[in-house]
């Protein structure tokens, strides 16, 4: 890749419910796209149960190792949410409860019951915290230091990535530029590999399918200069075709 | 949880693809799922680039962590598929053409134009490795010391999948009762810890959601003993209409 600074991210996802299968993640598809888009490349994440000492270990290492680390779940009023505690204690400071988080929720909460021991708990943030606007249901995201702790819920999360779009430092964005067919990329392998070396800052991924009862592949050119990925993706194409492939721009 | 032996099983997702949020990964939930039925838990998920180190330190950690390593995707034939020697770093052996792979892919593309260099690579193998059957596409998973190399596309991990059930050495299936309704999770926090300390070895999660514009929850009760679940998942549900809401058994 090209010498600008490149910044980073690391994620980690806080759930029995992932680990269980239960459910389907959609967070860290979520996140890479949007991290895309504000020049940050997500570089790792974790899968972690509902343990205070495995998410905080999780979390120093990503602190420590990337520009920015996010969380997603385990912020929510029940007995399993306990993300601001794990944090907490990565980053030794104490849980507090956040006046202005207390508020939001009071307002939220006027019309629907009122606050309640569960409900405040939602209110909690490790010391020193700015919040993070939910526009979709009341108990706000949490940032601190480099830390950005989610929602678990993919619409709640997505209404919190809308709010800090453009609030973060990043880099260029990398960009993609695919080009695909009813190629086997068995047959193809070498002519890959010749596109990826005729650039120094592209790489290019090859993620075969099967459709309509054929087989065939996307080959993704990645490059952080625009130009790049569309040059090597139009002599890629020219490639597969002289190669007696029918190639597509944009892919299938 | 119980004093059975548990057992545990790591997985590292392999991919730049799902990193760039280009592909939803659907092998998490999947691997999750069938592990379960194997009376197997999955502990930790990693998700790490194309990158041989990255790999390769993945892998040791959940080599000697749990009781079972898995990988998903880079076994196929280009470039960026650099799962095996990632694996044989991390084992300290050679990558070797494992002979029974190299015969199962000539007879698979006996008829699809014939062995190439790219193909063979999906022969290569960590010194030592037995294969996977892959009843889908011809290139076989790959089995070493307590490790299993499965392929990216979801679909061909299922077929490999299928042929290892029952074959792993496994402990006692988490079993999971659900009792939903439209019910708002911070209305009812201190009754979800109640009923999870009426037992040893019994955890709840609370999994809020939102459906025909109103605000509800899914309550998962998971214990290793069929019988814990079943009970704390009715007192749950009688607790919940003491408290004046409609709980229905199966979640909604």
């Amino acid at each position: 890749m090209s010498e600008h600074r490149v910044w980073t991210a690391g994620l980690v996802v806080i759930g029995d419910e992932i680990l269980s299968g239960r459910t389907q993640d959609r967070n860290i598809a979520q996140i890479a796209r949007w991290l895309n888009v504000q020049g940050i490349r997500l570089m790792d994440v974790r899968v972690v149960p509902d343990e205070t000492s495995r998410i905080a270990e999780a979390v120093n290492q990503v602190r420590t190792t990337y520009d920015y680390g996010f969380t997603t779940g385990g912020i929510g009023p029940t007995h399993d949410d306990i993300t601001v505690d794990a944090v907490a204690e990565a980053l030794g400071v104490p849980v507090v409860i956040h006046p202005e988080a207390r508020a939001i929720l009071e307002r939220y909460y006027a019309t629907r019951g009122g606050l309640n021991e569960g409900r405040l708990r939602m209110a909690r943030a490790p010391e020193g915290a700015e919040l993070i606007p939910n526009p979709v249901s009341g108990a706000p995201g949490i940032r601190i230091a480099n830390l950005f702790l989610m929602a678990g819920v993919p619409h709640i999360t997505a209404g919190m990535l809308e709010g800090l779009s453009g609030e973060l430092e990043g880099g260029r964005p990398l960009v993609s530029v695919t080009v695909g067919g009813f190629i086997p990329e068995s047959e193809v392998a070498d002519l890959l590999r010749t596109a990826e070396r005729s650039a120094d800052n592209v790489a290019i991924g090859s993620y075969p399918f099967f459709r309509e009862g054929r087989v065939g592949s996307n080959f993704v050119v990645r490059s952080d200069e625009p130009e790049v990925a569309a040059r090597v993706a139009t002599e890629l194409a020219q490639m597969l075709a002289d190669a007696g492939f029918e190639a597509f721009e944009g892919g299938i």
